[in-house]
């Protein structure tokens, strides 16, 4: 089958940014949210990107204004999904949410329509029954579409392979790199890594081993890149790395929790407040 | 104190390097090892280096000159400790060995020397007495110094706080990044983290979640760096992997140790034999 109609649920910072590569790569694309608030937040975010893709020179501004022409809003869900060919499902997450947004899609999407949901930390398991046709169903996860390229593709063990294929493919077209898992793993592959090396980072700064700049100067060196596991924490956030940390059951994990809660409770969150680790 | 005379013990691998390094920097340098080999071996290696650090504009051909002018190799101990500032020392990691080195140094080199260890898993209190001038001797650890360019400064509880400000400004001579660590810590700071890394890397592998191929890129794309966990491993060697690995007590290492043993068994040390997680 081949992929022209795209349908967006969710106009937040993943859905929008989504919506716009989509849109980029030649497909039509509707987004749909609950809040017409949304929209105005999604179109002032995309017009930034725009301005970033033309500075850098991967755009141009007629690639760019067509791009605005194949993609709308709507308020209206039938309308959203009546000519998809896919769904990828970017709302707030939150199990019941998305269960009960899958319930509705399975009832009023054309049977055609494969159902793609880019939830950072549930399962595609935990939501396949309820859109009524599992085998179409998959985790298809995105990082951050423009910077970080990656595209995860989490079956469940009710996923047909064939659209396992049909995403890969797609997640090209998307200039995303697509990888696959052979099984269901909780933060797919990246964030396993990711989490594992910010952990032992928190545990040499809450053992005392060396200072937030030490540590981070001495990734930052070694590997030759622009950021240190401290600076990454103030991009991703410290409450959502309060949020993932607290739930680990090792002490180490417990104590570095305990140390981001107290930035969390200063009101330092990172990048987005101004002042985490850093100050910005 | 002012640092002018330099004196590596080893002319191995990390000791030819940090010798070279010296020498590009300014400081007279004697390099002792105990096999002559050595340092046919060790001049082909920094010859090779230096190509690399013309090709790259780095130095001119005549400071490569001038260093090599600074430069001189025995396998007389005593000529070689007879001026010197600091001691820099990259033996064979060897417990009993770098105790009985450190021994025989305490005894014939000046009282003014500093004394640093380049050990990447021993801690320097397992050596401090054996100096017979515990408060003069700290870690002082190099990663590859042309690329990798972070020093370590790992003091145990005895050494004297000048010293450590000494080897900060000494390794910025070095044009290195001093670190400085609070307090001893097995692999420093950067093979705490990277071990972590590589270590979530083995766990997704030897638990079937995807291919090398697809961990690797995941890590790669959305960092935009050259490689990922296995082909890091493939550069540190498998052997040595596995040396660090089959140590560790958790289930996931003790796993992924053995997937690393049928590789070394196999021959398959990574890039140094043609052949590890990838061929080269
Ligand atoms: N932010 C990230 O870095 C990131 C990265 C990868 C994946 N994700 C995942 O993407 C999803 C969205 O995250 P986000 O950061 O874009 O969140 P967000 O809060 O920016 O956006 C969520 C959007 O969903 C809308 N929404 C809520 N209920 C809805 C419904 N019933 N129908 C339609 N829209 C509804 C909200 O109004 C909001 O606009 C989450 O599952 C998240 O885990 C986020
Ligand atoms: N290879 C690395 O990537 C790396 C990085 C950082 C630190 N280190 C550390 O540096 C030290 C040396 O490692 P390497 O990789 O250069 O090893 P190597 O095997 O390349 O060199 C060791 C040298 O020490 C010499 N030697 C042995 N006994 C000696 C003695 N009594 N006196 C003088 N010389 C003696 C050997 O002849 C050999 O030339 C080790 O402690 C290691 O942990 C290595």
């Amino acid at each position: 089958m081949e992929i022209k109609q795209v349908c967006i649920l969710g106009a937040g910072t993943l859905g929008s940014r989504i919506a716009f590569q989509a849109a980029l790569s030649g497909y039509w694309v509707k987004v749909y949210d609950i809040k017409e608030e949304s929209f105005t937040i999604s179109q002032k975010m995309i017009s930034k990107i725009a301005k970033g893709l033309i500075a850098s020179e991967l755009y141009t501004q007629l690639a760019i204004d067509e791009a605005f022409t194949r993609l709308s809003y709507t308020l209206n869900d039938e309308e959203a999904v009546a000519e998809a060919d896919i769904i990828s499902e970017s709302v707030t997450e939150d199990l019941a949410l998305k269960q009960q947004v899958w319930t509705r899609m399975g009832q009023i999407a054309p049977e055609k329509t494969i159902f793609t949901t880019n939830t950072s930390y549930l399962l595609p398991s935990s939501l396949a029954s309820f859109t009524g046709r599992p085998s179409r169903f998959c985790a298809f996860h995105f990082h951050d579409v423009f910077y970080s390229k990656i595209v995860d593709i989490m079956p469940h063990p009710g996923t047909d392979a064939k659209v396992i294929k049909i995403l890969q493919d797609f997640g090209q077209k998307l200039k995303q790199v697509p990888v696959v898992l052979k099984k269901e793993n909780h933060g797919y592959i990246f964030n396993a890594m990711l989490l594992s090396f910010l952990g032992a980072a928190g545990k040499l700064l809450v053992n005392e081993v060396a200072t937030i700049e030490d540590i981070d100067k001495s990734w930052m060196v070694n590997f030759h890149v622009p950021m240190g596991p401290f600076a990454i924490l103030d991009s991703i956030g410290l409450d959502t790395a309060w949020h993932v940390t607290h739930q680990l059951p090792d002490a180490n994990s417990k104590a570095f929790a305990a140390l981001l809660k107290t930035y969390v409770d200063a009101g330092k969150l990172g990048e987005k407040s101004g002042e985490g680790f850093y100050r910005y």
